[in-house]
């Protein structure tokens, strides 16, 4: 069974999972798993890695539309060197700082491949869920798309350059500001596409996406091939964790939010198009 | 730099973290980490292992006298079969209903070691520290010891039993119990011995403890050895998960507690002797 299927079935048997973040009562929780084969370049720093892995589960925060109160993080690998391990609470910590949580502490396990383990909770009295969109409704995304991606392409000749771009902002701010007035929100971490799959599946809905409106990363079109490579980086890529709502108050939250807010498209009665045509289900697994 | 050492050095840079649980405000949260090598022998259940890990990170609340809430884990294995999950889900389940917490959900990840990573929140307005010990208090251990050490035996020719013997009882109601009346307390999941030591570390005191107080589990002196071995499994060992605390009001906590409470020995203001001999700092480090 894959990984999205076992993550579906879950969702059967635990029904308070199957968010971007669990629900029980004000508390908002989620975890993930991060390691290296599958998350980190060569190349990625540990301050990188910490401020990744536990971005990846404020950002579950933030699609909720919670507050971020506390982060831990278990830190497994083969040996633990204190400057390592120095660098990667540095990130943890910053990463929490710019969002208002604090980061708490974990523990350490030994093991053969440096993986990574992360806990966020939050709090809110009305969490968004991805169920909630309605036909009519403006469909948008924060920030910009594909730079995590463009980033993947940078490791190898400007490693700066690509830790910092993997340095993601979890967008717990905007999501606050959003949550008043959304239909259904989650994060993109699975990329565009994939997200508005899950979000049509939730919603029971569809999607007609404006390709010209798509907020893509500058970054992204100077390490593109050609078109069709911009697309594949900034709309099925994914990893970019920004926020990916709907709304019927598109300039009210473009006013409240911190991060600049992009309509994309709007929410249909079935299918998900780009300018018409389907759009693939198709994404980063993780 | 080995597990202990570094996790010293982290909690001098984290303040919150230190603890069986880092606390923020009314907020306890504890993290762990067990995969397959070291935490689950051969024999163990996937639902064993979910309750154990779960119940790991249960026992981190308990021991800070708090309410455990909330329980996520993360599932990694090289592959995911509905029956493995599911058993996997039932025994995280069950432990947290034992205890009056929520298993809410977590996450997958494709890994080559099966390994788990769990988080339990509670709360609590007045968390139970290690550190506040002080000479004259009796020294207290609730349940029995050597469980899980006699269990490891098992595991070859008992294989149920030893899975019996594996789920544990995190001990949050006596946790709870005791909280109001305790000076220090942690619990025993790195053995006895090392849990004193810990314990004597943080408050700057001692213990004395009498060798035929302890209340060493039936099942001990079934596959013991001799009684060297009887001490090794019942006090070095570990992963008992049985609260260690220290107490001026013996009478009223053995009242108050579901689980039966012994007490062990007694707060003194340096060493850490059983029956009058130092006591070895060993233990089963995770």
């Amino acid at each position: 069974m894959d990984e999205r299927a076992a993550l579906t079935l879950i969702d059967s048997w635990l029904p308070l999972a199957g968010d971007d973040a669990a629900v029980l009562d004000d508390l908002v929780i989620s975890t993930d798993m991060l390691h290296e084969t599958t998350d980190f370049p060569e190349g990625t720093t540990r301050y990188t890695a910490g401020w990744r892995s536990v971005g990846a589960s404020l950002s579950d925060i933030a699609a909720m539309g919670a507050n971020a109160t506390a982060a831990v993080a278990v830190y497994a690998a083969p040996s633990f060197e204190e400057p390592e391990i120095h660098d990667f609470i540095d990130g943890a910590r910053a990463v929490c700082e710019r969002v208002g949580a604090e980061y708490v502490g974990g523990d350490l396990d030994g093991h053969d491949e440096f993986t990574v383990a992360t806990t966020v909770v939050g709090d809110t009295h009305e969490p968004v869920r991805r169920s909630g969109a309605s036909p009519g409704e403006t469909l948008c995304v924060t920030g910009t798309l594909g730079r995590s991606g463009a980033a993947l392409e940078l490791f190898d000749h400007e490693p700066e350059r690509a830790n910092d771009l993997f340095q993601f902002e979890p967008r717990v701010a905007a999501g606050r500001a959003i949550a008043a007035h959304a239909g259904a929100m989650m994060d993109s971490s699975d990329g565009l596409a994939r997200s508005l799959h899950q979000l049509a599946a939730a919603s029971d809905c569809g999607f007609d996406v404006a390709g010209s409106a798509l907020p893509i990363d500058e970054c992204v079109h100077e390490v593109a091939t050609d078109e069709l490579d911009v697309y594949e980086l900034a709309v099925h890529f994914g990893e970019d964790f920004e926020l990916v709502f709907t709304t019927d108050a598109v300039e009210t939250v473009r006013s409240l939010s911190p991060t600049p807010i992009t309509p994309i498209g709007t929410v249909t009665d079935d299918g998900v198009t780009l300018d018409g045509a389907s759009l693939p289900d198709r994404g980063y697994s993780h």
